[in-house]
């Protein structure tokens, strides 16, 4: 069960015990990736050679993958990794960014969603509906649809691959099999920032290291990105200045605020 | 005409239409120049791999090539994109960093030049002329020249290659054949923030996905750089207060700030 | 003699000077080191391909390789620009970023730090120990032991490759055979900011551009490093906002304050 008190008891575990979270992420978010997951109280990592990737995964508590600006040599680190991290048991989520947009990308999304069926996929409703169908089109890395358009997409690929789908949005559904959570926290400004879907896929690596199941993991991280977003909202200017106060609102997150703000409904 | 009207109605274009803008660029720019592209109300993906830069420009309604880190395999990727941008009639916009520098800089930047004849060459003053003679010693990315040292050079290279040519600096100069625009518009802190070249290329791509004319697309975001540059320096504490103001200052940029600021002349 | 006059001397040199810095760094760092070297003053490049790297190395007067998103391609660029920095008489800062977390980090350090004789070795105290004994055990990039914990592998790395050793921290330690250089500026958030280690890399092929010594630039760099963290960290609210106000306080940085400021000793 995911409500206020479980996940500030995640928060609370991820500042004591700092997991180690390997990234395998684009170039364009992986400072912004890095400093969330620092701030959130996680230790990030970023190592994407193929000499060193399972040395890596095998230090770490969580693994994310991230296709945003893949390319061959990247997606072999990435299954690399992967084996290396069902091996020693942890936590992989896998974000399948432009999936829909190129073959390429929705290929080695399919892929690496088969090979190492991930703990969490986690995307927005155009790349989770493209996985999951022959649909094509997402433009560029947005999105075309709404969450509530990917359920049956996502109650799909979670069925077939036994990972939770977490798609995000003005609302965003977290599914396993026929649980869904919903979480109705955010701000307009969030998709004016380039990456936040990629930090709640490193935040979600982060809580799938401390969490009880990947369910409360995926559903944490989007509860906390979406207050952060709306502690930060309050007197943003701009989606900088935005940014800053949600990466400062992550580290000084408090349980009176997640407790206040905290919207979500399992169904 | 490019005039306060233009602008503000090319602005307008940009949030109605949010273009997809495919940006091959360097590392050091990536998450600045998508912000920038967000902010303004654009739509930015990166994509590099040789397996999807063509379906990727394919879907895009811009392409921005930037060599500032460049190496033989994104330079691959930068032809063949750049090949599909001409297939398909959409503006392609070549930021030659730190051309003259090196020659492998230097010759990458002619060869695309000459194989993909931009529509807008937008660089500083001492790369645009190292393009335009055997002359170099830039001084790694940064240039020894004012804009009006490259006026005569711009006019050569536009018209040998029939791309628009701009110029930025304290004054801008956008150049076609014989056709000149100054802007005057920006602010001393712009210099010591990391990559504002690289934006002012991104965001001419996006406006060029709008504009009547690379001319005015060229123009238009320079006028709106240095606009939005002196917004962000009213209250700058430093240059990374300065950036964040900057972007702020994009995403606000309202009719009245261009009409009341901008400082433009075509000869 | 490092003090404050000497602090505030070499800061005027990079000010005037303006150096060109030559860094081969990783990808989540590229960004802000380049805008922390522009707000001290100097002029950043980036540059990794084989075609350009010694050419480029040839117009710098530092060259800093930091291996935290490290790759052969990237290790052999790093190995040339290295040696046309030895022949050309710059100095060579390495930060051996995540030494002991993987074997190939830890080889790729003690090869480059053979091969090369860096003027200045800059990282973590786990990281120095690493290279210093067969010990592993980093925690990612992060560090698990004090500085002082890292005072004989200073000590011992120092004589055996002729590099002044920077090991930062609470109390970062500047070593050169037995001379040794504690300064006790900084501020707690500084471990929260990612890439703060890598700027201080940066900074230190900054300050040895125009240093009398290597020794001087390394604990110039460092005690400028912790000024600002003490000036950003008076009213920020958390990490980004921190992270905002220590680039401004660099680009601001004025001799009152490193004079009333500096806490630094040497032994």
């Amino acid at each position: 069960m995911t409500d206020a008190a479980s996940v500030w008891r995640d928060v609370e575990r991820l500042r004591a015990q700092a997991p180690l979270v390997h990234n395998i992420t684009n170039y364009v978010v992986m400072n912004l990736t890095a400093n969330a997951l620092l701030a959130l109280g996680a230790s990030p990592v970023m190592a994407h050679a193929p000499e060193e990737v399972e040395e890596m995964t095998g230090l770490a508590s969580a693994l994310v993958l991230n296709i945003g600006t893949l390319s061959a040599p990247w997606i072999t680190a990435m299954a690399r990794a992967g084996v290396a991290a069902r091996r020693k048991g942890i936590p992989i989520v896998l974000d399948p960014v432009g999936a829909g947009a190129t073959r390429f990308r929705t290929q080695t999304a399919r892929h690496l969603l088969r090979d190492l069926r991930p703990a969490v996929l986690r995307g927005n409703a155009s790349e989770i509906r493209a996985l999951a169908t022959a649909e094509s089109g997402t433009k560029g890395v947005d999105s075309r649809h709404a969450p509530e358009d990917a359920l049956d997409a996502s109650r799909r690929l979670s069925s077939e691959f036994g990972s939770v789908v977490s798609v995000s949005g003005p609302v965003d559904l977290i599914v396993r099999d026929e649980a869904v959570v919903r979480t109705y926290n955010g701000h307009p400004l969030m998709p004016r920032v380039t990456g936040l879907g990629c930090v709640a896929s490193a935040l979600t690596g982060a809580f799938a290291a401390v969490a009880d199941s990947p369910l409360e993991a995926a559903a944490e991280a989007m509860a906390v990105m979406g207050i952060a977003g709306e502690i930060a909202g309050d007197g943003a200017a701009g989606p900088a200045s935005f940014q800053v106060r949600f990466l400062d609102a992550l580290y000084g997150l408090r349980e009176a605020e997640i407790a206040a703000r905290l919207r979500m409904e399992s169904a």
